[in-house]
């Protein structure tokens, strides 16, 4: 059997990079961020800016994203299953809460944040539907990691950053935190990404009841918890739920 | 100067086809449906699924797109320079004329939407950011058909499709109705994709002057048009503003 091909390989480095980092790259930077020689990062670039994944500034003759990747995006979306399975919980969750709603699942050592259902009020919030959480600083991710959804590579990580003081940067520390995630059956996470936010999430099992991704809660940290800093349990109740609920409707067995 | 990297464009071909049609296609329907003899498609599509831009289904082993693809769409949103400048006059826009406001750019004899922006009032609309629609039956369409900016590529469409019995699918009246769009500075379409809905639209342009993309309003016919069935003046004219304040922040000379 033919091993990966190597150039389609190299192509997916050269669009990671481009959504990482400073957005709009040169030819060299590119090149040398990917060990490759010039010639081959060049003759790449202009496949994919032929095929649309790619444009290049005109003034500046560097690179960025391109068009075709939004539609490709967005068209995941509409096959996404445990998404499209889970719209009408994850509305009726953010109602019966009062709460925004976001549904995770793994990509590449992060949380793939698939769907969000703004808090039900008229604040202003963004869309965070594309965007990466980290594993070991969100209850989204904790869920996944719990579970063996998602791992923490060794080398993946210089070591677990840290986004506040909250953050959970020891691994045995961690690793005690998710074997009470597998205990308990969900996840908090209590201003360890950003202060004054909080968050709590529960996992979503698929067919044959490996889990697949997870449901949470996130908001102010005093909306989310009570005035002790506990998660409050009528929220904690509502995640159970609706992550059984879409559980069941992706085929999993009662449990 | 060598030529575009084969296995990249022939990647592309398999991403376009499984956000195309019925969305899981197994490997024989993949192979043949690019010409594709069945152990060069199936390499392509392991290398695909290694770097998470395709997922096979464990059920079938059926194929469908992967959860990269929408990190790198939703990247590639946030350095769409058009996008990013559009964003308070599209607000705006809504604000001030009531109707639900969308932002295209040409990708691949299509109209792309990169902005969408609902209709300021309570009632249920979906998000068409990433949505594609026809060059010929838009007014973002037309706009971007009649500056230059895309093009109805010969042998690309059989014919011109016929959507609605008001749809120009005859290419003479379509030149007419072109001809028009650049005198007048502003295109329209009325029941010509769906009966009940219209769109009006104008160009907006980047740096140099050239149309780089379209920003319209759309709704139901009769908010958008009068009772004699023409566009409103009013709204008319509060699109050529946005558009004209957009080209402006792109770096186009006054106009």
């Amino acid at each position: 059997m033919a091993g990966p091909v190597q150039s389609i390989e190299r192509a997916a480095a050269i669009l990671r990079l481009l959504a990482g980092g400073p957005r709009r790259l040169g030819l060299g930077e590119v090149a040398a961020s990917l060990g490759l020689a010039k010639g081959t990062a060049h003759g790449i670039l202009r496949t994919l800016q032929h095929v649309d994944f790619v444009e290049q500034d005109a003034a500046t003759g560097k690179y960025q994203l391109g068009a075709a990747l939004l539609h490709l995006g967005t068209s995941y979306l509409d096959v996404n299953e445990l998404r499209s399975r889970s719209l009408n919980w994850a509305d009726a969750l953010a109602a019966r809460s009062g709460e925004a709603v976001r549904l995770g699942t793994p990509l590449e050592g992060s949380v793939l944040i698939v769907h969000h259902v703004f808090r039900p009020d008229d604040t202003f919030q963004t869309l965070d539907v594309g965007s990466l959480l980290p594993l070991h600083a969100s209850s989204l991710g904790k869920v996944l990691l719990a579970f063996g959804t998602a791992a923490i590579e060794p080398g993946q990580y210089p070591g677990l950053e840290a986004y506040t003081r909250h953050t959970l940067i020891d691994r045995e520390q961690l690793a005690r935190a998710l074997a009470e995630v597998r205990e308990l059956g969900w996840a908090a996470e209590i201003q360890e990404m950003s202060m004054g936010e909080a968050g709590l999430a529960a996992p979503i099992r698929g067919h044959g009841g490996l889990v697949v991704g997870a449901i949470g809660l996130s908001g102010p940290v005093e909306r989310i918890c009570d005035s002790q800093g506990h998660p409050r349990p009528s929220l904690i109740t509502l995640i159970r739920e609706a992550a059984r609920a879409i559980s069941r409707d992706l085929g999993a067995a009662r449990w």
